[in-house]
């Protein structure tokens, strides 16, 4: 991803350590969090250092790496298991950790060094599939087409280039004009803060919305289609992404706009075989409540933005059915969202 | 409306000042805002120190008042009319705002002495209707039912008791188990902070949901039904309401959960044939881009809450089609969202 004219990957390995785009100080400032221990790779990914479903399964997998590198060798295997289920453990909804813990685990049973190729082809393999799918998913849009998305799937939810946002760099390359609606997403407002650092660093055209308003949007005609990342996908094509994603999913259904999720193979879930399998993960009521910036001065601030005498609940995600979803641009092509489909695309 | 345990009105008249609740300072601080001059309570309308339909109401009536009791008798008509102009251009989507002005300054084409009685009726009918409303809506709610509300259409909206709250009141107080969930309502954040703070001062059950979470619940089961408010309602039952009811009312519809608009006949505009003709409001992007609140310390702060580099779109309502909507709670009863019973009920 570009970055102050740079090349940067959201997540990557440096002997031993894993340095990642510090991404709960974007967009205000930009810093590298760089990460020597597996358990300090854990709190980066429970604190949202690294956030998205394939930036987690990237670093999840390098601190697996660090776990098997730095485990020792009287010890190596209650070491190495004890590792899996703390990291395991962090972001119960996302599906690409449990994928890349499991695969450097399993090669770890074999050598270090097989751990070590495993990490980095996990690593490869999402930021290769990242640009596959932009490659598909461009292939949906034409010039002058609105396109909204939800949250942030793009190069900052994976090691690279991301999954909604890939097939618009891509069109935008290929000389298309892209107009993006960037939902706000609230509580965390990864649709305000990272979405728009993102696209506003790559030069694309777009606008913030509060969540409330893209309905408004669609029954106005200025949406012409929806595309959202997943955190993890049922073999019958139900999805877990970001709360919020049902809303404008059965808004899209409505209007009947097409509705496309973007996400890589290693996001479906063939032991899942419906969205009702799927746990949600509910996060502090304090995300709700509070809510930091900057002020005037460039000075931090945690501000109270609700009633102090209320409560309040946080769902992370949802599960949108599949019947609401229009397709999914994965790395192999777009597909159906529905159960021979995916079974076909993941060889079942 | 209970407020630590008194019992205040929204808006009142004194002596040619016009009391009002600081909305803009809740649920952090509670002052009472006194305008003196229409003059100021123009600004008072702009600048949501008063907000809600029923609420602008009142306070565009009695500034219309302040107008006449001010106007040099050398230059009433002008004079008046030149303020009846400025009234009615402070918030464009409220149709009450509209009715109260146009009340006011006919009956102060008879009299300075009408028009005070003018101004007063439209206050004291307003507060007569909110109870009714609460009255017919308060059959709609059976013990342990979990009702969602967006933005604030409470007591605060409105000179006492509210639209959409009016039904819990009265449930409540029949000693009904009612839970509430209050979508947050960005960007101004009316649920988390109205709606949520009059809740609890009358000691009603509620949490505040992130507006993305809605259709979460509903699609949980957890909401029996919802309840909103509206600024304008068009002959055919069209509603125009905060930004976020469109939505709401799509995700409840597709759950087949009764979806309820609660407002006086006085919210309806016979001249609208329908909500294509109701002009939505845009209001500044910095009430998306930047937030408010007290820091830890308690003091107020202003911090940014998107990316530096991006603008932010924010219309301020959107208009929900009737087929979307259950019932219109009035306080003629409740009735259809269609173009035959709302010209019954306004004896069309």
């Amino acid at each position: 991803m570009r970055i102050n004219g740079n090349h940067y990957k959201t997540v990557w390995y440096e002997n031993g350590t894993v340095c990642m785009i510090e991404q709960n100080l974007l967009p205000f400032d930009f810093q590298i969090f760089r990460s020597e221990t597996w358990q300090q790779t854990c709190i980066a990914i429970k604190t949202m250092i690294v956030r998205g479903a394939g930036a987690i399964g990237s670093t999840a997998g390098y601190a697996m790496l660090q776990a098997v590198e730095q485990a020792p060798a009287d010890s190596y295997l209650p070491s190495i298991s004890h590792a899996r289920a703390e990291i395991e453990a962090t972001r119960p909804t996302a599906r690409n950790l449990f994928y890349a813990v499991e695969a450097v685990f399993e090669a770890a049973l074999a050598s270090v060094d097989e751990a070590r190729k495993a990490a980095f082809r996990i690593a490869e393999k999402d930021e290769q599939d990242s640009l596959a799918i932009g490659r598909f998913g461009s292939e949906l849009l034409r010039s002058g087409m609105h396109v909204a998305t939800h949250c942030n799937a793009g190069a900052l939810a994976f090691t690279d280039y991301g999954t909604a946002l890939s097939p618009v760099y891509q069109a935008v390359e290929q000389g298309k004009d892209i107009f993006v609606f960037a939902d706000e997403t609230r509580p965390r407002a990864q649709g305000a803060r990272l979405t728009a650092w993102e696209l506003a660093q790559h030069g694309i055209r777009h606008t913030i919305i509060p969540d409330n308003a893209t309905a408004y949007y669609m029954q106005q005609g200025k949406i012409d289609m929806m595309i959202v990342g997943a955190d993890r996908i049922a073999l019958n094509g139900d999805t877990a992404n970001k709360i919020g994603t049902l809303e404008k999913a059965i808004a899209a259904h409505y209007y009947h706009i097409p509705f496309y999720v973007a996400a890589p193979l290693s996001t479906f879930d063939a032991d899942c075989p419906s969205g009702c399998d799927i746990p949600i993960e509910f996060r502090s009521p304090d995300e709700v409540l509070y809510q930091q910036g900057p002020d005037e001065q460039g000075i931090m601030r945690n501000i109270r933005v609700a009633s102090p005498g209320s409560g309040a609940e946080n769902p992370a995600f949802d599960v949108t059915p599949a019947s609401l979803i229009s397709g999914i641009i994965t790395e192999k092509g777009i597909i159906s969202a529905e159960t021979q489909a995916i079974r076909g695309v993941l060889s079942l």
